[in-house]
């Protein structure tokens, strides 16, 4: 038997996703790939049906992973729960609102935006008034914005939502697993993530949850599904075990439950606070190398830090010489924020003193260099 | 670092798929995960597309892996290709062919089917007489039919659909890798597999092509593509670097990259004639058993092989026997099949004598019991 070829580098991923993955999720992707019949298979897809729940602060019984990235899990919210015809609200504050804008425009609903600048969330008050005004089906928000770094408080949401008997789905692809998100105590109808990010997990599979009054309203649905790979109708059946849809992949689930099995060991709220810990130290570090943060004190996320690029450096020279030197990841800004921004990511593995100074001590000098 | 808690069994994969992997590609799937920006990611991915354009026998530029299962690859080929009110005429001998229907009517197509039983195959001139007939803009056959074991020759529908100038979608899913599907020579315009099968890595990747002249219907596409996932033009923008779409796992590529790697290694040709030798003998040897093939000698697909179930035996437990006592995965049948016939696959790292030697003892084993 012939060993492996493939020799990637190895890189020390401090970007926004995918990052840093444990050895022992390695380890787990490569244990042997069983059936999607098999009892074993089933057996897993529980456990990971339970930890998911756990991360998500949710009882809901609908709660699984879907088989494709983060986006596969966006599509699946809006082309269930969005109709034609009806009026889709979104708070849109960066990159990921517009491409839920996207998705709702291609269901066909009419959908209404209240608009702010990259890099800021929005009040109760402002959430409130919108809603009233435009009495939406469904309202949808980005609980961590990937694309800016800023943090939305979900309440501020999801109680004028609830007042006008709104569902809300939440887009929880950067908070997942390195944040509470809270799903029930917050309100929050749907909410899908990643595995990459604060699952630390490789990237392939989308954890998926929604609330028993979101299926209610499923199944009141009036339109046919065009799409059919994430029919959610579907995908109960499959993950209850009632009828075959798709191959699902043993080893991927294999490494998310080994990542979130990890998460369970440590304990969320003790893993939620050393994200914080980690972030303030990190904030700190880089305003003492002069740096200012894009996004405003209280509403940053803490695995993803966005410092400002300072007046007259190249963002992409920084972010490659980082690369070449020291083998870092990170990213820059795009969009409003192209060459304004550095997207930091400071999470799982790496969210720990020692990293935190060896990214300051790389970042110096490359901001030197 | 603690390791891996996950302890799966070992299986001998011998349904039809997932199947076994080699331990190459098991070790491939742990190495060091790299962002989808990272200069690796692109090389690797370039190798992936080359190799893929190798066992699809095609020199289409449109060729990558889709970030789902074999079932996302079916929907990209329905959905981007078969618009709203036109007609789409489907080969229809099998499950996947009612999949395909149904993702036909999904996107508002008149699907019109030319109907045969359940591990039969359609002549040149059954197909000429059906597509003159009806004159579809697209249709759709199976290569190899999971559900029944039949493979159809690609030439009996395409060089009729040629004349009427329909476009061609061909189910590679169990054949691609294990069977010669020569896309190009064989006049197919689209084609989709999954990572499962034929090419045995574990699932996760949909393999993906398709010809200059589909994408020149494509750009002349008149209805809007309600799917964003799956929407090629978008798909193609994103493989060919120019914009983020999602974000693809470097840990499944990694493995689809290795197993590729493999069957390069040991030549195409070689692995095509290994499959049919392997095959020959293990139907010798259900002969010998006194089981009855039943799919028609010169149909058969040489990595799933469906002999019926003896009268009087009850396939569930032949196959728990299996299970329990040897490892062994078979499935059972399933529609007008169940209970009517047995799925054995033999392929990738199986299939070879010893391997068939100890099937064959088990299954007589089993079948006695």
């Amino acid at each position: 038997m012939s060993a492996a070829s493939i020799q990637p580098p190895k890189r020390l991923l401090f970007g926004p996703g995918p990052t840093q993955v444990e050895a022992r999720v390695y380890e787990a992707l490569g244990k042997p790939v069983v059936g999607h019949l098999d009892p074993y298979y089933f057996e897993v897809m529980g456990e990971v049906r339970r930890l998911l729940r756990h991360v998500f602060g949710t009882a809901n019984e609908c709660t699984f992973p879907i088989s494709g990235t983060g986006s596969a899990g966006m599509e699946t919210a809006v082309a269930n729960f969005v109709e034609p015809g009806s009026k889709f609200a979104v708070f849109a504050n960066g990159f990921f609102c517009d491409r839920l804008t996207e998705m709702g425009k291609r269901q066909g609903a009419q959908v209404v935006r209240l608009e702010k600048p990259w890099g800021e969330t929005f009040t109760a008050d402002e959430a409130a008034e919108f809603l009233r005004r435009e009495r939406p089906q469904v309202a949808a928000f980005v609980h961590a914005e990937t694309s800016t770094g800023a943090l939305q408080d979900p309440k501020a949401i999801t109680s004028a939502a609830r007042e006008i008997d709104a569902l809300v789905i939440a887009d929880t692809v950067t908070s997942l697993g390195a944040n509470a998100v809270n799903i029930d105590e917050n309100g929050i109808d749907i909410a899908y993530s990643c595995s990459q990010k604060g699952l630390s997990c490789p990237p392939g599979l989308a954890p998926f949850t929604a609330s028993a009054r979101a299926l209610e309203r499923l199944a009141r649905r009036q339109s046919p599904m065009v799409e059919w790979y994430l029919d959610l109708r579907l995908l109960l059946d499959y993950y209850d075990g009632k009828k075959y849809h798709h191959t699902a992949s043993s080893s991927i689930l294999y490494g998310l439950r080994e990542s979130l099995k990890s998460i369970e060991e440590e304990g969320l709220p003790n893993r939620v606070e050393r994200h914080i810990e980690n972030h303030l130290a990190l904030v700190l570090g880089l305003e003492a190398l002069g740096l200012t943060m894009h996004v405003k004190e209280g509403q940053r996320i803490p695995n993803l830090n966005t410092p400002q690029v300072p007046a007259g450096v190249d963002d992409a020279k920084v972010r490659k010489y980082l690369l070449d030197r020291h083998g870092i990841e990170i990213a820059g800004g795009f969009g409003p924020l192209a060459g304004r921004i550095f997207r930091i990511g400071l999470m799982g593995p790496l969210s720990n003193e020692s990293c935190v100074n060896l990214f300051l001590g790389a970042i110096e000098e490359a901001l030197a260099a």
